[in-house]
């Protein structure tokens, strides 16, 4: 089962006064790494089909935090797909300092088509040729 | 000529390694403001009319920093409008910390179209009955 | 069992490109009450005793999302309290929107000494002046 | 005169409600450039010489806007110094998404003795080994 790895440095605005990196900003980086590996299969997190726009919000995301990250650090974050449902697709995410274990988490998406004038947002089945492109990634 | 004051809190996301508000995030703090005195005048910075939506992207932000400023300091900010024009206003923010100066900023935002499918943003006329909500801040 | 509830109101900075408060906002969005929940308790998450400065770092974060929520609406946010340990503390949050449940989180801190001078952060007991403040907001 | 070039994608957390890249993200993004220019010179915005630790504080930073830009767009950020003072520095940058102009930006930064225990900044001459790094950069 292939796995995606990808790098991220730590930047100054997700530092905090404590010295380290904030664990907020733990989620936006492991969404990043989702999006570059979405690219890198040739899909996006913001498509659009000839029904309109659809994308991914997320119903569930969760992080431990094994040691903290300070400035300048380079992140090695691997993503794999623990499960990938009809409607749904859920990440896990491996953050590693060098050696060092930094954060596990874990995101669950949904495929929703985008309303274009600011109703709901509407659970769709992920796209067959979607679904064939992330499989390869699962680890079920 | 009236001002509009808030005050904001300085939160734990916006501090850095260096132990004080990121400068950075002065910008959303200036803007959150500026929201805020949007909504008192009974207006939105993402508002619609008959022919759709319109906002107010920015073509121009700027701050000067006098004092770093920490985690949970109470800031006053106050608004201003040096200059309303056809399409675009000019805001001016003076944020201190009890009665030391912290940040003198401003930005510019133009009145525009927004396009439904991603097509470019077109500037358009400050609706009358918006100006006429603004004028009285205006210092010019 | 007392509970403590704050109001948030969606930042533009905090929607995204799908028109929704993004979902890493909501993590912020709940320190920002807890920290509000410690100054109600004159207590705050960087706080100093004798022997220097400690702090809160979250070992695990984590949170449901059931609605989305776009700019402007205004958030209930209930903090309550579901461990309280000898070295660490768990919040759990409960966001709402009107009648709308929009999100369910939880946090769980560490009390730590932090380095002055860039060492490993070393967790310590909760102080006990500071234990017997949070102990009536624990549903355990 | 040397020019420093770097990219950088537009990330969704950096996109708003108005599906463009949001203005307060440039500062951050200007920032991030800065310390990968700094960190080619063998330098960091974060440093420590024998009388401890030092940083860059802004005291001014300012943005102009020609052109929305979208979630996944790569930037082209070029860096070059305008003006090198004796305990301060201005830094230009100009964004471009493939040949259209997006933002250009300046930001002016001073060398500050950071206090280990809470007192204020204390401004300090520019190190003549850091000086002699950027010294090439200057368009003066």
């Amino acid at each position: 089962m292939p796995a995606f790895t990808a790098t991220r440095r730590v930047e100054f605005r997700d530092t905090d006064a404590a010295g380290i990196m904030h664990f907020a900003s733990f989620f936006p980086l492991m969404e990043s790494v989702e999006h570059e590996f979405l690219r890198h299969l040739g899909l996006s997190v913001l498509a659009r089909d000839a029904a309109g726009p659809f994308s991914w919000p997320r119903v569930n995301a969760q992080c431990e935090f094994q040691n903290a990250v300070r400035f300048e650090n380079v992140l090695s974050v691997t993503l794999s797909i623990s499960r990938l449902g009809t409607k749904s697709i859920t990440y896990q995410f491996d953050v590693r300092h060098d050696d060092r274990p930094v954060a596990t988490g874990s995101m669950t998406a949904v495929c929703c088509r985008l309303p274009t004038s600011g109703g709901p947002l509407q659970s769709m089945p992920i796209p067959a040729a979607v679904a064939e492109k992330l499989r390869p990634y699962c680890s079920e």
